[in-house]
């Protein structure tokens, strides 16, 4: 599918089947996240790759928003360099580009950014210069997935010029 | 392009040619950002869509890294609210979306995130409780895209299981 294409369908999962990913798709993923642009290409932003069981399981005990990432067939952790101007941005970048470059795959996926700081930290030995951005889980998706997205309109979140104009068809012709 | 290609090929550009960029190009990056997921769906992000000439050299003008957007076609500010969790991880998202969008139609852009807070807030009618998270501006490139990306090697970036670890080709077979 074409990049739009998987931006417009990309809805998020947290329940995966147990159908193993391949490695070319885990692959995929990574090379996704290396090859996006990050603040002053500084490629500050660091991965950990989590597929053991007993480690993703520990990765939902280690969470407050994420349990279910114990149910994926992978997960990704996103750590960035705080010190970076926009490196929050570059972890939603990065993170971006790998959910669709999964997707485009037929791989489904959810993110947490909720985790039990210091238990994470020890438990995946991050370096105290490194901030635990979001936590990505991975896996194909248990149910077929048919939601539509919920979003507002158009007119509701873009304004042409300044903020609180009204846009008309004409900013977009 | 798949998605994936689009991900992999994508390059920041700064230099625009004058050609103007079609609306229906305009209303598929605004699109994108629209269906992006954001923290709990909140969609807490508004875009402010500058198309007009004395507003994209205002916009150079209140800025401290993005004098080039005065040479875009266009430009699309986003607004986060501070409060939402991870809300510079949602800017993220819907920033790389954009930029799929449109590089699928192959419209370049580029991105910067220093602003004259005070003077942008002003000349846009910026509300208090929204951040200027970052600003997009997009065209045809001015010069045939020729770069390579300058990447550190997967090995690097990527530790399977803990911070540290050695990325094997076992961990992604």
């Amino acid at each position: 599918m074409d990049a739009f294409e998987a931006i417009a369908t990309k809805l998020d999962v947290r329940e995966f089947a147990s159908k193993k990913v391949p490695g070319e798709v885990k692959r995929k993923v990574l090379e996704a996240a290396r090859l996006t642009a990050s603040s002053r290409n500084s490629q500050h932003w660091r991965f950990i790759l989590v597929q053991d069981r007993a480690n993703l399981k520990r990765l939902a005990a280690d969470s407050t928003s994420g349990k279910w990432v114990e149910g994926a067939d992978f997960a990704v952790m996103i750590l960035t360099d705080p010190t970076v101007n926009g490196n929050m941005i570059d972890a939603g970048r990065a993170l971006q580009d790998m959910e669709l470059a999964a997707w485009d795959s037929g791989v489904a996926s959810g993110i947490y950014v909720g985790v039990v700081e210091d238990a994470v930290r020890r438990d995946y030995a991050i370096p105290d210069g490194l901030r635990v951005s979001a936590i990505l889980g991975f896996g194909y998706p248990k149910r077929r997935i048919v939601g539509r997205k919920n979003r507002k309109p158009l007119e509701e979140l873009v304004f042409p010029e300044r903020y609180g104009e009204r846009l008309q068809p004409s900013n977009l012709a």
